[in-house]
């Protein structure tokens, strides 16, 4: 892959991955990138671009091996070591994402929960005691976490951010419905469920 | 646009108008494909190809006019009229998303609350009282809402799916971590919060 590798491609990448551990847990061995397209509403030739870029996995004339292919992609993502992982805000939605089976398994794995609340410092959400900020360094020098999730409201999030990047977190994912300022060291991710919303929106209004 | 519009294109058209609407806060009149990428770190080519499927927007050597655009993809996504929204479902994400500003303006409004935990009927969120899931069918008579959001655990998601088609429902947004086997006529459309931690991950472990 190369350096400049979009979002959308990886954002792709994890679609197929999400796809092939399906099928593996159904017991598919192999998969046409035409049957992959079919069965999950992908396109077929987007498929083989994709996947083209790192490796020739498909087999003429029957496609891809599904297992030897989801191991390619959990190896190029890290899945195969355990990310570990935090979340600063621990509101209705830091509680919700703590207790989110995806972050516990399949190469993450969560390892602190932070809010400046003094009144929620010491409650326990998933297995995890929720610590105090200045808390947040001492835990990345002990546990290597490099990924950090911001679940504070829209105000707080700035100042949040400056936290995370002061104790040494090397990347955000932000649920703060608000644009941040970037460190360029620090990037940050925003998830945008108005996305979501308009696409839904437009397949109603438009019949697709 | 065509029938065929795929989720990968109306999300980008959504990013644009997100970037439209942070350039028209701040007085930007004209902007080139070139620009627009550049600022917020996206495609010009893809930017071009994009828009140029439903008219043309741009001027030669100035660039597209930003409250024109804007307006024309708010159109689009039929976010100039009010399209009512409902959750299923009001534990801490239900909870998150009910108080999630992007949830009552700009196109959207929040119009009912639903859980089938007789605790939690009564009680208030965001100003709105949950409700048991028995009165989401006259919801929908009286408020014409056509798109649901589900925010129950997994093992409740499929049955609270049927649920929400029964009543009338048109599309779901689906935030439990599961996939719904799908009634033809009510399409849903899966949060995989995970692919944003992908994305991240690839990027810390690749430099990128």
């Amino acid at each position: 892959m190369s350096a400049d590798t979009s979002s959308l491609t990886l954002n792709r990448l994890s679609v197929y991955l999400r796809c092939l551990e399906h099928l593996e847990h159904e017991g598919v061995e192999q998969i046409s990138s035409a049957a992959l397209a079919e069965r999950f509403d992908l396109s077929a030739s987007q498929i083989r671009k994709d996947l083209a870029q790192f490796g020739d996995f498909g087999i003429r004339g029957v496609g891809y091996d599904v297992s030897l292919l989801r191991r390619r992609l959990v190896d190029l993502f890290s899945l195969d070591e355990e990310n570990p992982l935090l979340i600063l805000g621990i509101g209705n939605l830091g509680t919700a994402l703590a207790r989110f089976p995806g972050f516990h398994r399949n190469g993450f794995r969560l390892v602190g929960l932070f809010d400046s609340d003094p009144e929620k410092v010491g409650r326990r959400v998933a297995g995890l005691e929720i610590r105090p900020p200045e808390e947040i360094a001492p835990t990345v020098s002990r546990t290597d976490v490099r990924l950090g999730i911001l679940a504070v409201p829209a105000e707080a999030a700035q100042e949040s951010y400056a936290e995370l990047v002061a104790a040494g977190i090397e990347a955000v994912l932000n649920f703060a419905p608000v644009r941040l300022r970037e460190d360029p060291a620090v990037p940050v991710k925003n998830v945008d469920l108005r996305i979501h919303l308009e696409e839904l929106v437009f397949r109603l209004a438009n019949g697709v």
